[in-house]
């Protein structure tokens, strides 16, 4: 591995983060707020970028060389972002927590008071989260220009869920038709909760949220603060877009057709949607006394919020009985669509493991009957269901060991296991001591590291990160 | 499938385990209890046995027959060894929950207080356990004549783990020296308990629990009624015995040398065995405030207790801190080796689904190299490997529908994921309120429908089991 080729990139990523700090400047001009946190971190982070800059570093990337660099920049994003959060009484880890959870659109927080904090702090968190949500790397492509097949290279190593990169045949050009959708949509969506009453500002940042699967809020009631079904049902459809295949939207747009449900994975996606809310409609109104209209609609916000990785609460479900906690809790394991800005093991991956395991039983039947594994009608190459089922154990294996490691540090199991798992799956909130309406405060500083690596690992869907601890990736 | 063959099989099996049922007869002659609950037992058995043998079947099984043959047994088993239950006041289906635990040698119990149930019923409760430890099938193809490569079919449908049946090229003979070594080592354990203070009866009972990996005791408190550092070092040292393959058994008898510690699955064993036992160790020290003794003591028991899936408690580990709990609800997910009476997952599956994932890091930095996966110095086919995996997917799959069912029936989660996870993997006792000093009495009675299914399932390693609920088995 070249180093210096990955300074050199990590460098320009650095420089290319720092102009997206102007932007919480103006909101902090405009508020007449402190503009200090936000002049430092800019500084800190241009100049960084530009020594970095400095290294001469080769054009055609090597495998390692892409995966160093992805892992590595949303690392230093989470530090480099953490800056304007120090000036506001945040601790270090916890100010890298904090931004860590916001670039990887997590969601979860340390902050106690959030209403206690500035406009423009507030801000700039809700902004890392919709700027992660794309992609970091997505972005520097669209942006930066001449990247070429190493541009390929860095595209995969981030991108959510077993997708191809099929949409345009240079990576450059989806890069920009993903993001225009993004900001597109987004503006829909600003214009949507302004209309349903709610404040230029919140609108603003809770878009950031909603359309990253992010799960931040302006509020420490969150969503509830609004005491509004109409901004619930308006954020819940826009969770539903956010957390499925982005790659669908532009086809709809180039084909002119609906064929959104001739995908296999949305078919799922709204199935395990519907089919949970139904269910926890159901447990609401028979195990909880809520009214009908009450469980269909805490039903349907928390199971689109959670599946679909946002983490925002429109209720305290810390408080529901287990009957209804099981089922918010089931959906953690599933998550968005690939390609979509939603978090979990993805939607794919659980069908195509469910498919796999149908396909065993099958064969312990049949020994000699060969019967392909079809997605979308097409066979699925053994190599593939292959690296989907070590994906799922890997993934699984670092939520058991994130839970263990939090136990043994004195958390309790339960608050460990949601912890664990809402973090690796950046959705946001767990049970008890990091329910929806509590917070990540509490957590002991190692166990924060701990949660700081389950989002970092998560986000970048296991293997990006967990290579750079293996023996193989430093020696050749 | 041929249904008479099904039904001449099962016959057979059901004329076997009648003559079973005169044991415990005998036990309750010499106490001068009931006799009728054993006579009963025994004829409806033996009538239904001998009916059923009526059927004309055919000789040559094919791969459906085995396996509905197996599956059924079981279930048959599950259902005739209860009768003895409902002459003391126990409900139908509290009996069968109770007698499939013993036949898969679960240990889960729903006798709220075991000391007020007569001795012979507590006899046949222990023996159950040892007969379906070392398997109900195996000792049918031993006792039997002529089975041939039926027997083998069967052999493989009930066997516990990937073993190969590679001890003696006929089906027959490896039965009956599987049964020889059982009854061999139980005989010395016997006599070791004899040693340490326990009476005869009390040996018997603990013995058969031990060796099967069982975990039933004649006392409510278990294994701390004896309060005996002594009997819960020989029992430890017994159930480490049981949880190994006793194909290794057979080769130390055969070869006439130690050879325990070349076997890659064995070395795992001891190795988690005595790490997790470190662990808990220092938890029970530091964060309970136990002796350094006692922390040893109670560590090791548990640890051998539970990851070998005996489950036998020799303190109510259910006060323990999370983190001590956390160590002991982990190794539930590892289990005993392959060949073995334990339970779990096995060793090898676990110790292979790590290899695997460890391969799948290694091809994401090196796409082009091919590393074999390698068990006991030789390369493991992809088909074992993908079969291997499927298990974890199908496994888990049973524990999370397990606990979903249980939570919506109104258990906790904790009483529900741990009640899942024990019965599935035959353990025995969970937390909360199926904690080891608690009984499944508790558990509402659809829920107790799904821990019986838990353990058929797990007993027969999945597969066996669930093929039934599958199409293609019953169409052709
Ligand atoms: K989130
Ligand atoms: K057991």
């Amino acid at each position: 591995m070249d180093n210096r080729t990955v300074f050199n990139a990590l460098g320009k990523i650095l420089f290319l983060l720092a102009f997206t700090m102007l932007v919480p400047l103006l909101v902090a001009y405009y508020y007449r707020e402190p503009l200090v946190p936000f002049i430092v971190s800019f500084s800190i982070t241009l100049i960084s970028g530009l020594l970095l800059m400095r290294f001469k570093g080769r054009e055609d990337w090597q495998q390692k060389e892409a995966l160093a660099i992805v892992a590595l920049s949303w690392l230093a994003a989470a530090i480099y972002g953490a800056i304007p959060f120090l000036f506001e009484q945040i601790s270090f880890i916890d100010a890298v927590f904090e931004t860590m959870s916001g670039f990887t659109s997590t969601g979860s927080s340390i902050l106690v008071d959030i209403e206690s904090h500035t406009r423009s702090l507030l801000f700039w968190r809700s902004f890392t989260a919709w700027l992660g949500g794309m992609g970091i790397i997505v972005l520097f492509i669209a942006v930066l220009p001449k990247l070429g097949v190493a541009g390929r290279q860095l595209f995969r190593a981030e991108a959510p869920g077993p997708t191809e990169d099929k949409l345009k045949p240079r990576i450059r050009e989806t890069a920009r038709i993903l993001w225009t959708l993004y900001v597109f949509i987004s503006a829909l969506e600003v214009v949507a909760l302004v209309f349903g009453g709610m404040s230029l500002y919140d609108a603003l940042n809770h878009t950031f949220a909603c359309m990253a699967c992010g799960g931040f809020s302006t509020y420490n009631a969150g969503i509830e603060a609004f005491h509004s079904p109409v901004i619930e049902f308006i954020l819940t459809f826009f969770m539903f877009v956010a957390g499925a295949n982005f790659a669908l939207y532009y086809r709809i747009i180039r084909v002119n057709k609906v064929v959104l449900f001739r995908d296999e994975e949305f078919r799922a996606y709204s199935f395990f949607i519907l089919g949970f809310t139904g269910l926890l409609t159901l447990v609401l109104f028979s195990d909880m006394g809520f009214s009908p209209f009450n469980s269909f609609r805490y039903a349907i916000f928390q199971i689109t919020s959670i599946m679909t990785a946002t983490g925002f609460a429109s209720t305290d479900f810390n408080l529901w009985k287990d009957s209804a906690k099981i089922l918010v809790f089931s959906v953690m394991f599933i998550g968005g669509c690939a390609g979509s800005t939603g978090g979990g093991m993805k939607v794919v991956r659980f069908l195509l493991m469910l498919k796999y395991a149908r396909r065993e039983l099958f064969k312990f039947v049949h020994p000699r009957l060969v019967r392909p594994i079809r997605f979308n009608s097409k066979a699925v190459p053994d190599d593939i269901l292959q690296s989907i089922l070590s994906f799922v154990v890997l993934y699984i294996g670092v939520f058991v060991v994130g839970t263990v490691l939090l136990t043994l540090l004195g958390v309790d199991i339960i608050s460990s296991v949601t912890a664990s798992i809402t973090t690796l799956g950046n959705i946001g909130p767990g049970f008890n001591i990091v329910g929806p309406m509590a917070n990540f405060e509490s957590v002991p500083p190692l166990g924060k590291i701990i949660l700081i690596g389950n989002m970092w690992v998560g986000r970048l869907e296991v293997y990006t990160v967990l290579v750079l601890f293996t023996r193989e990736f430093w020696h050749s």
